[in-house]
């Protein structure tokens, strides 16, 4: 059961109605919910940068198919570790092109290495690295 | 077929061997492909400047899957645009929590601002976008 | 004189904990405080998305201050357009290196311009831009 | 006296025509130099994961000048740590707002946390942080 606490903040006036203008635009439907996303997503940033912390890497790659043995490299690379790989998915972007998005589950620094290692991989044209902290129960938790 | 060219780089000697020393460490193979992977990092980044670019988002979401009408509501985004949602994949972080990685591809503007609003619905707790540019054929093409 | 608002905002108590210890640890002396910080830089994020909004940056340059002509260069590239260069900061790194620091003023799009000839004039060695919205009374005024 | 290496690249005729293209834009008078630069931004990327190497900090900060207090507190920031503040430079953006850029030396670690606190002084809007790496002889020395 989640404990649920009103605070008052003070603002300026008009701060207070840009910032009602910008989260409509974004679709927010409430300003406790978008004031919730901020503080979370400054929680997450400084969680991430401790080596330590537990989070989840959203790896995405761009290979040709045909490079050989490609899959098989990525593929070892996910069990060479002692990481936990959750989850990919495989897209086709055209004739030659994938878009591979991989899954991992660890420690930062150990996903970080990781990650750099498939997007570094001969045959991937473009990697993007993507972290989320799943670490400090307040992040997730209700 | 592919062309390959080959070019010549003159550079200072020590930059050259600390460059050398960082590449092992991220597992290329070659200069010559970690070279490139900043060339076409550099490239994709130039594109996804142009809101009007074609690319994909990987937009990565955690939410608790109790959240009343939370994955009707994120189906529904990916259903009222004209972007193709080319795929997701749902996985399980806890009791509560899930992450989602959600695969958008269309164009940058469009994509971001639906990417915006899946990161804004009330559930949310913390969302992550991801941009890499498909358009540029020297980027993807062999 | 400025209007100030007072509104009410509800939180998960373990998210509001770890906020607050978060904030004592960069220094804020308040909630309110840290909170509007928050939804300044959210602002100003939004209105440097946009190539015509007023901004100032922040140039930095490192280069030896032995390379022929740069601060020719430099100076020329400054009065070449129609940028308001505000000011710069010389400093000394080391027997060969200098650190500049360049402070333009104008419209985003131009000053990015203006700011990238500025990284790749022929001698420098690191730049960094870092922008920062002027616009928006709400940012900056009282 | 430094040393030259000529090295050689291969890579994809239109990568290498798009990347050609890009540079010219940016200003850059050889492929050389353009690689060099990618290079080296790379290369500070990777140091300045390394809290405790050297690197100066450039801390943009806008802030109402009568604020109470505010600049006597920043002056103490300066003055409490043992890093060594090279410079710094003050700019008028209006009737209230000043820009002050004050550029740190130090560890990353200890420039990092006095330029966070320096960023939540209340009466500071808006702040941003750059990190330059200064460590690594192949960076700045010819």
């Amino acid at each position: 059961m989640k404990q649920v606490e009103r605070i008052g903040i003070s603002l300026e006036e008009n701060l207070l109605s840009s910032f009602d203008k910008l989260i409509v635009k974004q679709g927010y439907q409430s300003r406790s919910e978008a004031i919730r996303d901020l503080i979370r997503r400054e929680l997450s940033r400084e969680h991430l940068s401790n080596p330590k912390a537990e989070a989840v890497a959203t790896v995405s790659l761009v290979y040709d198919h045909h490079s050989t043995n490609l899959m098989e490299r990525l593929t070892g690379l996910q069990h060479s570790h002692l990481l936990k790989t959750i989850s990919s998915v495989h897209v086709h972007l055209g004739k030659h092109n994938c878009l591979e998005v991989i899954v991992l589950r660890g420690r930062v620094g150990q996903i970080k290495k990781v990650a750099e290692n498939m997007v570094s991989l001969k045959g991937v044209k473009l990697g993007r690295i993507n972290l989320i902290a799943t670490e400090g129960e307040e992040l997730f938790k209700k």
